[in-house]
């Protein structure tokens, strides 16, 4: 009798790539090393004090610890739905329903479910490159065929895709972070966000909208999301660059047959989400003069923040390419290629950011080569900076030993 | 040009089956019904003002509301290793390390991702029928061809299972709730546990020894995990039963290649659990005379609860067989058919309790009848109860209730 060897790995898990990022965090968890790496945001500006207080408030009543409903929290489905109207996300369609909300841990499991929930192995799903790691491992793992589309400074080359769809092109499903884009750092125009969504309606496929990082706009202006332009926009958003990650709370909002699904999958993923960290949440994103407040610290330390670290590329790090952050917790650097770009043979090269990245942690910095984020194009000479973790000062000598690993230009 | 019609969903999603014990939640929440149908725990019994004090003290360090590793917080790991060693999860291998171990989203969210990890779509899943509707919906979704085996007063019947390894059946993984089963109330004998161990080593499957219970046995005793005789068992434990649902705690304990397997596509399914719920279980369970108080007062109370529901089903419910707790959280019952079976028409017939549920909810008791369990055989006279949600006179009087509709042998 064949007996097959211990426990092997599933054919669609082995098609996952890991996620580059993650792995590098350990790496960069060393004391003595500046990680500009891991995409967390600021720890010394989550409210503790006042999570704890809602934390012993809710824990005053049973329901904080029993299970809950599946879809999420009552209260906090109505907070978000009011949340998102205030946005403009139902557009001329009306305001958001609580019913039109399902919570999840994270947006990323609203874009987990979503995959699950719409698509079929081999439907086609179009990405952005370079795009957001946890979304190529969704859709990998959901066997979809990855179609890449470009960004330039105005976000995803909506052109491009266009011209791809009158080609024949016919995706499931469009995925974008539209704001203040991970890894990026641009934000698609207003103009490119009604012509995607016409593109939806004219060609029939579904949007999802990943927009944990839109209200961190630094003048306060957050942008108007597509949802507000089409039904056929999922839309993702989330508490943990606005709270704290550790709530695990984050939601979708969409038509019905999504949502639908999406609470139906949920029970198997993992029944409900937490009673007492959605009655947080609740709590917090409920108390409007306080969050529009506590918005304003992030906004305000969120610029300074990006500032100092713009300043610091632009003495320190001549020659390189660094995006201007309106928003947001990312800068994409563009090391110098070609006569005068640097190498370790001082020859004309394309620098190489993977491979400088030990070198970096020696100097006692972190960051992420632009190589993870690479779907269809290589990028060697990229790298994503997240300048929200820490204070000025810090950022700034980050960039110093930065510069002494990939100094730019040679002087 | 064709266009497809608004969002459709995808056919894997369309194959899962909605979890009629969640939609019937939502029925049995109205105030003037006693609920035995969901699988609550006694919300009046969890540690609600010991859980406050570890999330004001958790809450005093910034890394309780960052982001976390995707594999669990590093103290949780250790604290459930060295309990899954105290319970004999590691058998002659040794004592279970932290790295064994991977923190998920409450156990469901560690059988799901078990099943993605190692499930192609086609393969064959064992389950047990009656079962456990969480895992119907997760083996669905991968999938799976289900191969239903029945139970009996020791568990799952492994000679049949046997039977059909010999006739030819080659499942990839055999799912089993091994003690104090959901919904069957049965525990699996010293003797299956190890004669399933050795069917998993003959012919090379995957045995996924579900186990939120295990830690209620009346008698303290918790039975020994089949995991102690074989390393071809995924393990999955719970805080949800122990602590409470609500800080969404479960693990899984495995051999290497399924631990990294789960760990890779949890970064795509929600990144991490909540650094904050994970603080807070690994301080109760950490707390070594705390946690052994603890559970003594919630084996006392169940086992209290469980007598008084058994004897007032005795004497208000003549004929109707009910299965004898000795832990966990469910009886089963069976209504009497054929002569003396009591109908509507008073004629032989056999009783059918998803018909009755509706005239039950009228008279303020829920129940989750025996068909929602029912992979391949039928099972229209049976229900489920829930013990564990109240005190003992709302129990007799649910029985009360329930008599009036569903009276067992007429008198």
């Amino acid at each position: 009798m064949p007996v097959p060897p211990s426990p092997a790995i599933s054919a669609r898990t082995a098609a996952v790539r890991g996620s580059a990022i993650r792995d590098l965090l350990t790496l960069t968890a060393r004391p003595d090393v500046i990680s500009l790496a891991g995409g967390l945001p600021a720890a010394d500006l989550m409210p503790r004090e006042r999570i704890a207080r809602a934390a012993a408030e809710a824990l005053t009543r049973p329901d904080a610890v029993q299970y809950g409903e599946t879809a999420g929290l009552a209260r906090l489905r109505e907070v978000v739905a009011a949340h998102e109207t205030g946005r403009g996300t139902g557009g001329a369609r009306g305001p958001v329903r609580p019913s039109d909300v399902v919570v999840t841990s994270g947006s990323q499991q609203a874009l987990d479910l979503v995959a699950r929930a719409v698509l079929d192995p081999g439907d086609t799903v179009v990405i952005e490159d370079p795009g957001y790691v946890g979304a190529l491992q969704v859709f990998q793992a959901a066997g979809a065929a990855l179609a890449p589309v470009g960004l330039d400074e105005g976000g995803m080359r909506v052109d491009e895709l266009a011209a791809r769809l009158a080609a024949g092109l016919r995706p499931r499903l469009v995925h974008t972070v539209s704001s203040f884009h991970n890894p990026r750092g641009v934000t698609l125009t207003a103009e490119r966000r009604r012509a995607l969504a016409a593109l939806a309606e004219r060609y029939g496929f579904l949007v999802v909208e990943d927009d944990p990082y839109g209200l961190l706009a630094f003048d306060g202006a957050a942008p108007e999301p597509l949802a507000a332009h089409s039904a056929r926009v999922v839309r993702l958003g989330s508490a943990s660059k606005v709270l704290a990650p550790a709530l695990r709370v984050g939601w979708l909002v969409g038509p019905p047959e999504v949502t639908a699904a999406v609470e139906l999958l949920r029970q198997g993923a993992d029944l409900c989400g937490s009673s007492l960290t959605q009655a947080i949440a609740a709590d917090l994103l409920g108390d409007g003069p306080w969050f529009a407040e506590h918005l304003g610290t992030l906004r305000r330390a969120g610029a300074a923040r990006a500032g100092a670290f713009t300043a610091a590329v632009a003495e320190l790090l001549p020659g390189v390419r660094c995006s201007e952050p309106t928003g947001g917790m990312f800068c994409w650097l563009e090391f110098p290629t070609g006569p005068g770009g640097q190498s370790d043979t001082g020859a004309d090269a394309v620098p190489d950011t993977a491979a400088a990245l030990p070198r970096a942690l020696e100097a006692g910095v972190g960051f992420v080569p632009g190589a993870a984020f690479a779907v269809g194009t290589p990028l060697p000479a990229a790298a994503r900076c997240c300048f929200a973790s820490h204070p000025e000062g810090v950022l700034r000598e980050a960039v110093r030993r930065l510069s002494t690993v990939l100094p730019g230009r040679p002087s």
